[in-house]
């Protein structure tokens, strides 16, 4: 396949989608050029469309195309409760449990000193400012359980600290549905010492 | 991430692409629209070139912009030896190989009859009459070593057969580098009958 320009062209822009290698990208352009050159054009048109309208929300930092989200607009939400998450994937699944009725942040990413992200690349300063608008009285801390994550939630929490606000964090224990057996003994260990 | 129709419009279009499930749409949007607006780009307008400018080979039948491909224009080949490949990604295999100097035929699939895919969808048609044009002397079968592949080169075989013309397969046998003891049984008893 490497005789033609514009196909190369396609293989290389594919691998810069995440986890797409040279074969994976290959077998991607053969399909689209192949079985479904209606598909190829679809998303050529929502790629650009997307990158043209997508900004951040002001007030909470998620994709959206508005100034403010549908979240942060709701009059229905609980604006005493922040939740932060790193991406709008976590938020996704947060708002999916149904289980959570406040507003949220969205950090975007998190602190990661390995790959050169440090407070200030997850707007820590507009956290700040948003949890410290009078109106919030708990923020939750709904980071990944990774060692980034939880890196994330001690800066964004001892902050939120010195500022006098109460922070919170996901609790950690046994997933339901899965038996003692199979669990690793961290979160055995953490769900003993969280035991209610 | 389900309250923004672009972004729910861009994830939908990357469910297309073969592999890739919600998940992985969903993050590789996120990853496209947080780091890389550039890439998302470029990928737009390699799609749209490559749709826009990506043709058949007329007489291989394998991906390029021009009339006749590369490969077919090439006076340096060997115009009596055909090889007979499922897909460009097959040819290119065997390209970087440098063990082949003939000419290719691309079938652009395989006939599987479970997915409704005959010999008419594979153009066996146009394969005979290349094959018949009087030069070509050897079809190579290069299809995979897979139950459709093996269908499809008994079919083209038996077709080019009756017309008076010579078939050859790619040797069945032990990879090389490989250990006899973790080598499949019906690959040795292949290699065993076809010992030389």
């Amino acid at each position: 396949m490497a005789t033609s320009n514009s196909l190369d062209a396609l293989v290389q822009a594919l691998r810069r989608l995440p986890g797409v290698g040279v074969k994976s990208a290959a077998r991607m352009a053969f399909h689209l050029l192949q079985h479904d050159r209606e598909g190829a054009l679809a998303l050529s048109q929502a790629l650009a469309q997307a990158v043209g309208s997508m900004r951040h929300c002001e007030r909470c930092h998620t994709f959206c195309e508005a100034q403010v989200c549908e979240v942060c607009q709701d009059p229905e939400r609980d604006a005493t409760r922040l939740c932060v998450v790193e991406t709008p994937a976590d938020q996704s699944a947060l708002e999916r449990t149904g289980a959570f009725q406040g507003l949220y942040f969205v950090l975007m990413g998190r602190i990661s000193p390995l790959d050169g992200i440090g407070p200030k690349d997850i707007g820590l300063k507009k956290l700040l400012d948003r949890a410290s608008d009078g109106v919030v009285q708990e923020v939750i801390l709904a980071t990944n359980f990774t060692a980034e994550g939880e890196t994330t939630a001690h800066v964004i929490s001892e902050a939120l600290k010195a500022r006098g606000l109460r922070t919170t964090r996901l609790a950690r224990g046994v997933p339901v549905g899965s038996e003692l057996e199979y669990v690793d003994l961290g979160t055995i260990a953490h769900a003993l010492a969280d035991r209610r």
